[in-house]
């Protein structure tokens, strides 16, 4: 089944999301050949490199504050802001003091999944109604029956405040795969990388065409993200397997990582799936010693998204 | 000096906010005769009453639960919302939980004070430009320079919210004391509580030409809250010392009760007063018993807003 096929089909239009569904489904379809991503970056051909990407930046403080950590001394090396947030600027200025160093794209978030904490639009609630809910926030869920042209105008607003923020964003991907919902949505993702330079997040599992249309330059092998059965099962036993079963080329995983507190518990209350303990596990498997060692025994080599735009769109 | 007199000289536009400045610098001054609020609620003529009041609600989640704890098992018995903060659906399912006991009013907001997280308008903010920053954030600080219009615009905005989300609140009171910064903000704060009709927190210390053009009935006897000079000498003595020297008729203390956590800790990072070893101190000091044995011993009455909505604005 291909991605066309189901966006044609919409089956996945009708489930819950909070996750990369498409993505998840197809990421270990190859549908092309491997394009030469590795020897672009200065590696061998055959070279298996991974991106350990830190989505919802921005969120909380403590998943702020867990993320830098994973970064500066675990696994860690990338990792995404959600503009709309409330901590944002708590990642901006940590952007903005690690300039060269840090790698943050930007989240896009169209959606607001907690129970007692929220976040609208970033552009003027009157321009985006589509978007929001009775009270200004955005849907809890990603929708699907959205205006096209609002979602844009938020989208752009987003990557705007972050230029504005002094937060140059290495790369753009999407906050509960909201925006790989229908072919539309696809498409406002694909042009935006187009319109500001940027690479988006996109595997081989996106339709070919559209790549093509939106001039996409980076493809990655594979985008890695546990779902909540395989979760039951141990995240350890997910995240081990797929490194050692890690494709030649790019892939990423895409993880959460926050400190179980009391404002994480607070946060994600009656929402166990990415909840407070799922993230704390991810910090703790990520910043362990296990996965450093796992990571060089396969001899897999993290790179980042801001070599990757380097070497792809840069002026 | 009258608060006219402030008013025209404009001789606190300066001044940095976050403060009731003109209530605190006026509190003390008794313009008129004593209202008779105190037989109006069955209690003597002469009746010390007070109201227990904690401010910002909403703003995170640590000030949310340490305030109900506050409420519930201290001497805190109203509190104020800011309906633009991230945490502020949490307040309002707890008032939803608990409709007739809870006595919460709207702390309206103009401002976003802290360093690392902020907030923005609960109206478009197409529509309140001088209201933000460059980022869609309220300003720091009490803006002076702003459309009235825009004032009430978002006034309006906050408390229609409020309604929508079931929130009914007991009174209205001002965010750092932004609405009394110029005669024609506190006009628009006047009038709020005239059109929604519900009590505004206007003490003796207001223009009493303003407080009648606006058909103001609850006026309170004192305004209390502790300034960074007097904290600096210790919370506990300026407490005990307003308790015992509170005057006849309501009077209310504007505290800020919250737990010294991470979260706070970030939330209030550069900001030492009303910082988070303040609110922690506050919630310790409202949470003792010896407060509660002081209150006794003083024989203060805890009154609470909404007695004083159904007593003066019931249709």
């Amino acid at each position: 089944m291909t991605i066309q096929h189901l966006l044609r089909k919409k089956t996945f239009l009708n489930l819950k999301s909070h996750l990369l569904l498409v993505v998840f489904a197809l990421g270990g379809i190859t549908i092309n050949a491997q394009e030469n991503i590795a020897t672009k970056l200065g590696y061998a051909a055959d070279a298996k490199l991974l991106i350990i990407h830190a989505d919802d930046l921005g969120v909380a403080h403590s998943e702020n504050i867990a993320s830098f950590e994973a970064i500066e001394n675990g696994a860690v090396n990338s990792a995404s802001v959600m503009m709309p947030t409330p901590w944002v600027l708590e990642v901006a200025n940590y952007a903005k003091a690690h300039p060269d160093t840090h790698d943050f794209g930007l989240h896009l978030v169209l959606s607001s999944e907690w129970k007692n904490y929220r976040w609208g639009p970033v552009s003027s609630i009157n321009e985006v109604p589509s978007l929001i809910n009775e009270h200004g926030y955005f849907h809890p869920d990603c929708e699907t029956v959205v205006n096209i042209k609002e979602v844009e105008v938020e989208l752009r607003a987003q990557i705007d405040r972050a230029y504005a923020m002094g937060l140059v964003p290495t790369h753009l991907d999407s906050h509960m795969g909201c925006l790989m919902q229908t072919e539309e949505l696809v498409e406002a993702y694909l042009k935006m990388g187009q319109e500001y330079k940027l690479p988006v997040m996109v595997s081989k599992a996106f339709p070919e065409e559209l790549r093509k249309k939106y001039d996409v330059k980076v493809v990655l092998e594979d985008i890695l993200t546990i779902m909540p059965e395989q979760y039951a099962k141990g995240p350890e036993a997910y995240y081990n397997n797929a490194i050692k079963n890690l494709k030649p080329g790019v892939s990423t995983f895409l993880i959460h990582t926050a400190y179980d507190n009391d404002e994480l518990k607070a946060m994600t209350i009656d929402h166990p799936d990415w909840g407070n303990a799922w993230r704390q596990k991810d910090y703790d498997y990520f910043t362990s010693d296990a996965c450093t060692k796992l990571l060089k025994g396969e001899n897999i080599q993290l790179v980042t998204w801001r070599q990757l735009k380097e070497a792809y769109y840069a002026d």
